[in-house]
């Protein structure tokens, strides 16, 4: 990786210089809206529309339209679940795949390649910019990880290297492929140049705003978000995008984690005004599961960045992506649906938009920007999340997994 | 319904008349393609990218630009599952209703009110186009549908009428809403309208595929398809869509079907040369059960309109599904998949393409239009289909459902 100290500042500029140089090697993807997410999220109550006998489609719009009812938002969804790899993560790595050719020259990045302990879609997208410049990419993974996350990971690289199953051994590994291949460490999250790489996805929706207003003709619509809300698991992606709208006078940003077993660990965080080291949660959000990094912390706990952190249930991020199936016919894995479910059914955050919304000087419809940060699931997957078995106990499911006491222990402590 | 009598022929311009009345209440909905699909489709054999292990995504590729394998693709997906109420039927919908203001005027429409004794996407379509002219849309379906296809109906109109679960009794019930409130039937598919109206995504992917290959600056890429395929259930799909292309020499038509319990009656029919009138089937592809319409039958059987017929198993459906899910990320309903399936499994199919791109006036790479008819599908459903009850037995599981003997009984005669 490249050295820290030579990276450019976190600043917007140092955003839109990472977009110039990745461009040409990731998707530009699709910025979406739906009338029935908005009348849902615009609803007093947006969990009925998840019950058997939902009400008829009408009545929501007409909420949207004649009623008092607040909080009220027009929902941009960005979709990079469409991104290379199935994920955000592109971004980040070939930006800095492309920093160290900056850096040290691609010849000499050839030679010694890339490597990686994440088997996630970090891995992924590290083997997929590392082979588009043929470079050797090493990715370490435990030998008892599934079948299909190895075969995941093998689609995209074929140098996959075992290691025992603690981060310790993991860890070793690593170290010895750096010294025996000189191989250069690119980590998921916790780097600039990372976050930087990240922080294009809201400099790209923020152009797509803009484009569709002017496509639709519609002079009301503003050209910038109210608010922007993005998962954060170790903050690449919530560091990256607040950075690009830090200098934006008028853009909230938002992070959205899951609360079960602990993985708000940026909102609890927050509250203690320390950055917590150690998280162990097996939430669904298997993408959130991390502690936020370092250098990530410096941006989230800074106000004048990251405006607030809300967290949301087990069972809150289902109906979340639920409704993103049923509904917007997309596949969304489950870290990608938690900002709307923090949009849809975290009181806190919803109660704070109203109240802004009901002062004087407030806007009575928010637009806000929801990323969707990745799609790689499984039907697998997705029938064990959502068959019968999966619909209940899935705290005692899970609980049991990471061995402790076996009491159910879904937190439903929101916000 | 408009009487047959009066409504315009069946020809391609008829189409484009049809398109221009119902654009203003439809949407456009996206052409999309994908490396990963198209270097799938082009592989000797595409269902090693379902196994636990699948092949490195790059030998996929290079399948495609070094290998002498046959057949080869360039897949353009049709998303008719972001169409409005998530499935074509909305376009027919729309058409039947228009066409009626022309024949009694507006106010007559309203006075009477339409009916449909489907429960699937043509009564959700038919109750979207009747709301948004305020015509009421008389749903006659039996009282022991299930919740959730009653709630979906509710969705779109407050006048669901219940009946018994026979057709007899369905009829009899749609037969006396006529009586009593003169409302005008709306079939779901054997009707010119109907065809005419469905056919309208065939027009509109044509264009996408000219505006796609002028925005790629392609001037390799051909601006017409080498083949279209849809699915065909009672026939107003693939009878509008080969209506539309009929006048374009080089692109031919398919239809694909299920075979399960004898759905292929479109397939069965040619061979036979005559429509099959009955279908007790309960395919997967549930949308697929009915057999093909009088009108539809006579596009269906035309050589000038329609190329051929393929039909697939219900394991192959379910893995086009899941290549469809986990690699473009989308949720596409098991009878939207089915074109797919013939793609990536038929043999038959297959056979035939490469046999047509290895004559010396064969194109070496076909450009084929895949229409992704709907949706509407639930996580529920999914997870019953995808769980591990749903891996094995369906044939057991839905044989036992229709009181047939009990045996297996998933037909797997492809083509």
């Amino acid at each position: 990786m490249a050295d820290p100290s030579t990276c450019p500042p976190l600043s917007p500029s140092s955003v839109s210089t990472a977009y110039g140089k990745i461009k040409p090697y990731i998707h530009r993807t699709p910025l979406i809206t739906s009338r029935s997410l908005n009348a849902i999220a615009s609803s007093s109550d947006p969990s009925v529309f998840l019950s058997d006998n939902p009400p008829a489609f009408d009545s929501a719009e007409s909420n949207v339209n004649d009623n008092d009812a607040l909080p009220r938002f027009r929902l941009f969804f960005k979709c990079e679940n469409f991104q290379k790899i199935g994920a955000f993560k592109a971004r980040g790595a070939f930006h800095a795949v492309l920093r160290l050719f900056d850096e040290m020259g691609i010849e000499e990045v050839r030679r010694r390649g890339v490597v990686t302990h994440s088997s996630g879609n970090h891995a992924q997208a590290l083997a997929l910019a590392a082979s588009t410049f043929s470079i050797p990419a090493y990715i370490v993974m435990p030998s008892i990880s599934t079948t299909s996350k190895i075969a995941g990971t093998r689609l995209y690289t074929s140098n996959v290297i075992f290691s025992g199953s603690t981060s310790e051994e993991r860890e070793a590994v690593v170290a010895k492929v750096i010294k025996e291949k000189g191989a250069i460490l690119v980590p998921p999250y916790d780097h600039p140049d990372i976050i930087l790489g990240q922080g294009t996805v809201g400099l790209e929706m923020e152009q797509q705003l803009i484009e569709l207003n002017g496509a639709q003709g519609e002079r009301s619509g503003s050209n910038s978000f109210d608010a922007v809300i993005t998962p954060i698991g170790g903050g690449g992606l919530l560091g990256g995008v607040s950075t690009h709208f830090s200098s934006r006078r008028d853009t909230l940003v938002f992070g959205a984690e899951p609360s079960f077993q602990g993985a708000d660990d940026a909102r609890r965080g927050l509250l203690q005004n320390q950055r917590i080291e150690h998280v162990k949660s097996l939430t669904i959000a298997d993408g959130l599961r991390t502690p936020v990094g370092v250098t990530n912390w410096t941006i989230v706990s800074d106000k004048q960045k990251v405006e607030g952190i809300y967290a949301v249930s087990e069972s809150q991020i289902k109906m979340a992506m639920r409704l993103v199936f049923e509904r917007l016919k997309l596949v969304v894995e489950p870290s990608g649906c938690v900002p709307l479910a923090v949009v849809l059914f975290n009181r806190e955050f919803r109660d704070m938009v109203a109240e802004q919304q009901r002062s004087p000087e407030g806007k009575g419809t928010w637009d806000v920007g929801v990323v969707f940060s990745g799609g790689n699931t499984t039907m697998k997957a997705i029938a064990t999340l959502f068959g019968e078995q999966g619909g209940k106990g899935e705290g005692e499911r899970e609980a049991g997994k990471v061995g402790v006491d076996g009491k159910k222990k879904v937190e439903d402590v929101a916000g």
